[in-house]
Formats: C-alpha cells, sequence, structure tokens
C-alpha cells in the first residue's frame, strides 16, 4: 500500500523506504489537490477542529502572525473566485479558507500600549507572517483530509490581494497570502497522486548539489504521461519556463512588492 | 484525551468540538518544540520517509520551488549552531534541516534551454519559495511527530543566512528560510504544549474582526501562566512588544531584504 502511494508520487522512480508504518504517512503520500466537491457541507465543529489543528503548528516565536477568514456566504465566494482566477471550485465549495500573513494585531497590541512596530515594516517581518500562515495551513490542510475532506490551495488570491482585502475587510498590514477551498471530494473527480521530483533532486546531503539535466528530463516524461492520463500532456520544462520567463509570465502578480507596501507591509 | 489536548493547546480556553475522532488531529495538536534529544540517530530511511511526505505537500502549478539540505556531520552542525543564535541543540541534534526556497534548479532548466528568467526576480517569486519550503516543512514536522520524533524549528538561520548560503554551497537564488532540528526527545525535555490564542482571535467569520485587546490581555495571563510552570514569566504583549518595536530588534534580520538580493532572488 505504502509502496504503491510511494510510486505513484515519484512517477514510478520512488525511493526506497519502509519507515511508513503508521496512518499518518501514508495520510500525507495520499495528497492530492481536489476541485470538486459534492453539495455535503461542513459543519461549525469540524472547522473548530481543522482551526486547532492549524493553530498548533509551529510559529516563529509564538508570534502568531497570521489569521483565517472563512467564508461561507455564496455571494462573498462568488466575489472571491471572480477576483482570483474565476475558478468553479471556488463558488462550489461549502467553506474558501483565505489564510492572511497578519501583523494588524501585533501593531494593535503595541499601539494600545504607546509602542512603536517599526519592525513590522521589513521583509523578515513579511516573511514570518507568511510562513506562519503556511505552516497553519498544511496542519488544516492535513486535519481537513484526516477527516475525508479534500482541499486545494489557491494562490491566485494574489492576483487580486487589494480587492480581497477590502472584499474581506482585512486591516493595514494583515495580507492574503492563500486561499483554500474545502469540501467533500466529488467521487467522480479524477485528479490523481501527481508525480514530483526525484527526491535526489531536493534532498541533498550536507550541500548543495545541482542534478543533471537528464534527471530534470526523466522527470519532465513522467509529468507528461501523468497528464496524459488526465486528458493533457503538458512537460514540467513546459511549464516552469513559461511560468518564470518574464515579470509579464507573473500573471499580474509582479506587483506583489507594491500591493504589500500599500497594505502596511513595506517590506524594506 | 482530545479535549484535554485542547485545553492545553488554548490554555484553558478551548473551543467545543467532538470532531477529532481519528489518530492524526490529536497529533497535530500534541505538537511541541522539542530542543533537547537523546544520543539515538535517525536512519536514512526514516529520513526518505520524512522527505517524502515533504514532497507530498501542495506546491504552487507544481513548481516544486524548494529544497532540503540534510545535515549530520558534526562539524557542519557546529558551525550551523555558532550561524544561528548559538544554539546547543542544533549540535546535539542527530539530523539539522535546512528548507531552502530554491529557484535556482528553475533557473538552470531555463538556461539550459536558452530561455529567460526574469520572473524569478520578482516578490512573488521569492513568496512562492517561501511558501513552498514551509509547506514542505510542516508536513515532514508532522512525519517525524507521527513516528515519535521530535523537531524544533530554527528560525534562527535567517541571522545569517549569506553565510549559511556559502556553507552549504547553495547556489545563487537558493536561500535558507528556516531550519529544523530532529531527534529522538529526551524524556527529561520538560517543554510542553505551548497555549495559543483564543480560536476567535485568529478565526475570522466572512470579515476580519479584530478583537478586544481584553481577550488579548487574558491570552497574556494564560501565557505567564504557562511559563510560571518552565520557570520563567514573561507574558505575550510584552514578547511581541519587544519584538516588533524597531529594525534593530529584529535581531540583524533588518538586512533580508538586501541578502535575498545579494543571493540572487531581488524580491522586487
Amino acid at each position: 500500500m505504502t509502496s504503491e502511494l510511494l510510486d505513484l508520487r515519484y512517477g514510478g522512480a520512488a525511493p526506497a523506504t519502509t519507515a511508513t508504518g503508521n496512518e499518518v504517512i501514508p495520510l500525507l503520500l495520499r495528497h492530492r489537490s481536489v476541485r470538486s466537491f459534492t453539495e455535503e457541507g461542513i459543519d461549525d465543529e469540524t472547522m473548530t477542529a481543522i482551526v486547532a489543528a492549524a493553530q498548533s503548528a509551529a510559529t516563529s516565536s509564538n508570534m502568531q502572525a497570521w489569521s483565517v477568514v472563512e467564508v461561507r456566504d455564496a455571494a462573498r465566494k462568488d466575489a472571491l473566485s471572480r477576483l482570483a482566477g474565476d475558478q468553479a471550485f471556488i463558488r462550489e465549495a461549502p467553506v474558501f479558507l483565505v489564510f492572511v500573513a497578519d501583523w494588524a494585531r501585533h501593531r494593535a497590541v503595541a499601539s494600545h500600549r504607546g509602542e512603536p512596530a517599526d519592525g513590522v515594516d521589513y521583509m523578515e517581518s513579511t516573511l514570518v507572517g507568511v510562513i506562519d500562515a503556511a505552516l497553519a495551513a498544511q496542519n488544516a490542510t492535513v486535519a481537513a483530509e484526516s477527516l475525508g475532506l479534500g482541499a486545494v490551495y489557491v494562490g491566485a488570491v494574489r492576483n487580486a490581494p487589494e480587492a480581497i482585502s477590502d472584499l474581506l475587510e482585512l486591516p493595514r498590514g494583515a495580507f492574503p497570502v492563500m486561499g483554500m477551498a474545502l469540501g467533500h471530494p466529488d467521487p467522480r473527480d479524477r485528479a490523481g497522486i501527481k508525480p514530483r521530483l526525484p527526491q535526489s533532486v531536493v534532498r541533498h546531503r550536507e550541500t548543495y548539489r545541482a542534478s543533471p539535466d537528464e534527471t530534470i528530463g526523466a522527470y519532465d516524461h513522467a509529468v507528461r504521461e501523468y497528464y496524459c492520463g488526465q486528458g493533457a500532456a503538458r512537460g514540467w520544462i513546459e511549464t516552469i519556463v513559461g511560468r518564470i520567463r518574464s515579470g509579464a509570465s507573473l500573471r499580474g502578480r509582479d506587483g506583489m512588492r507594491a500591493s504589500l507596501e500599500r497594505r502596511g507591509l513595506p517590506s524594506r
């Protein structure tokens, strides 16, 4: 079972390990992005457990520089969908979460005590907020999947971070980092376990060693085969080369630094 | 059992939920930072499973813009310890991982094909690398804890990102985001489950709502009580106010943006 999961995860190039003898590691290996949901809702207590798991993730010096906005209202999900790449599953998911890098709370605490908060203006603080939000979001994903729910991250909330901040009434110093659609997976959904780069490419021992281009070429082939099974045939190299070509290829996100600054995180 | 974990996690102010009826959510709730380890090592296959779990986390558009450097060599751990806040547990842990935001691989792939990679220079790409590294690191933490290992994140690798990049021979475009000490928890370690902010502070419904200062004050009290049990008595407000006061209070990390730029991630 676990060795099959590893084969799927590495597109047939699975590294050898037997150290997965519990329920948790197979759950993590089984992760797939779910973009179609049944009409079944998610009750409030379930979300409470998922958020408690998210809050249990580590956070830099216990700063807890993140928040999550839980959106269930149909009109608001519709507006978010239009702002975030017009993706229908945002509307269809019973719950859409927006994970926020949040220094507004700390600024308010300092201000209430007449203390300055100039440290928030630095890149380090932006990174801490983003990291805290990401660690929390990943625990939320794991908790949700352990309950049989499906999830997909939505980076496209960064297509329009200022409009989304307005829509969610985020204060200055709070910035949307990523969205997450949550729901019960539609059993007809065909998305499978996507193969990743060979472990040798990502895991470096003692010092960084770049992988030969042929290794990347073999992975490109594995990705192409995976997408063939899904009805498309795009390789990895084509995808990444297209994505990093220029500022314009970031689909509007080349304005991220200016958006952060306007939202109170100048990241200097 | 789970309700006790929730009580510890929220310092007595636990939200009501019964939706934790599996092994995974209690594992997540039980997280604590482990900073003292026995002399027992971690074998290679165990690390293979942990890295496979890390690679199974979501990644923006399957970009996989991260790497991990696995350090076991005593001299290198010693050097890392001195660069990262002189923390003894970095030396003592059998494995020290450095999670890296990594666009060097993508630049090499593009360059090999005569394609530009100017998109890497933008803030959006820095954030994607940091997010990808954080999502992977959190899955590594969960996998390690599920195997009975203990872990602690080390943000202090950002105290000296350039020296650490040299030590780990990171190429241009790869940047150390955070470290993680891993090992078998010393049973004498007293660190417990640290209370977090009440869920009402972090979880917003439909739109963001700032919490009243009294709620923060009550949490400050819970943190003080927790640290009293640990032999110290520092409140949350004192900690955060001290941390965000100024660029200088970031303990050298006010130079993060310049470091990113010098390491090939100008974040514009």
